[in-house]
């Protein structure tokens, strides 16, 4: 098995940061997405949407979409447990993991999509003016996250899950936008610190 | 336990097929969309983002999110199974309903909620350049997901899952941005033809 990854963006990392939480060493292939490997013709013929990170098996099954690796390693080795144990902790988990992806970490990435001029080829077309109305949705959903982590110690509840992944890489996207979290978001910052000391960050 | 439903949105229909798909019956909480019902602070206080659907269990633990209330109930009822059995095809299944909510979906809410003067209230602001910009985004959906339909039965494999359920709802929801599925997609078209007669699609 192989798992295409590149080093700067943030949906490779909640990959490796998953995997590090499960113990699990998968062989990497970077993919440089600045000289548009990612476009070449082998890589399309495993991917199509010509996107990474993208999982190989050894039958030469292509999995791509993050959450689908992640979904691919929790059924292959369930434990630690990241998507919930209970039916009522899995619908949990997934409805905090998809809030962060459509309420932050998608608002994230269309700031930078939309109004990075170094991404002009990777969003065509650009519309600033889209770039621009979801500066105010990533403020919200930080503001509203704050609030939901004042009374528990995680993004879906006591433990960490993968919806910690979701917001961590998110979290720390923010710089691409040159955003950081407000000082007085004190529940956000709290959580912050915890879960970017676990040794799964630095993956 | 209840659902939090609406007749016209189409997540919420997602929720009714996959329901139907597993034979289970849950009493549905009608929330009139028209009439901002699911602004009111009743609703506001089970679900902060005001969306339908919303799965509201007898302890009062509230599950949103389409893909979040399906997977409760794949984990309460793991059969017929709809998320695929073994990690391969869990992977691929959460592969393909991403790649269908990503490039087919969303693009096409994104059109209605843009560009249709009946949605300035949900959607502020509205930014009708990227309205416009996602409609070339769906009809380049449809055209690859014809092609991946010409060797397979159903979206995500040789059966039946949740993957075809996002993918009908799409396909019917194309009608409020007025497009159809063009007469030369044959693929796409037999797989519509199988896939909107199965008693589920009534919903």
């Amino acid at each position: 098995m192989k798992l295409y990854d590149t080093n700067r963006a943030p949906n490779p990392r909640r990959v490796r940061i998953f995997l590090a939480e499960k113990g699990i060493s998968v062989p990497l292939e970077p993919v440089d997405l600045g000289k548009g490997e990612h476009k070449s013709a082998e890589f399309t013929g495993l991917n199509p949407r010509q996107r990474v990170p993208l999982l190989v098996l050894d039958d030469g099954t292509a999995i791509a979409e993050t959450m689908a690796i992640c979904r691919y390693f929790e059924a292959l080795q369930p434990e630690p447990n990241l998507f919930g144990h209970t039916p009522e902790e899995q619908g949990l988990v997934e409805m905090w993991q998809r809030q962060v992806e459509l309420d932050l970490f998608y608002p994230i990435m269309m700031v930078l999509r939309h109004l990075n001029p170094a991404m002009a080829q990777m969003e065509v077309p650009q519309v600033p003016e889209w770039g621009e109305a979801n500066k105010p949705k990533v403020l919200a959903a930080l503001g509203f996250f704050n609030d939901q982590l004042a009374d528990r110690a995680f993004v879906a509840g006591s433990r960490f899950s993968v919806a910690d992944i979701t917001m961590l890489v998110a979290v720390d996207f923010l710089r691409v936008i040159r955003t950081e979290v407000p000082e007085h978001h004190t529940h956000l910052k709290r959580w912050y610190d915890v879960v970017s000391q676990r040794p799964s960050a630095k993956a």
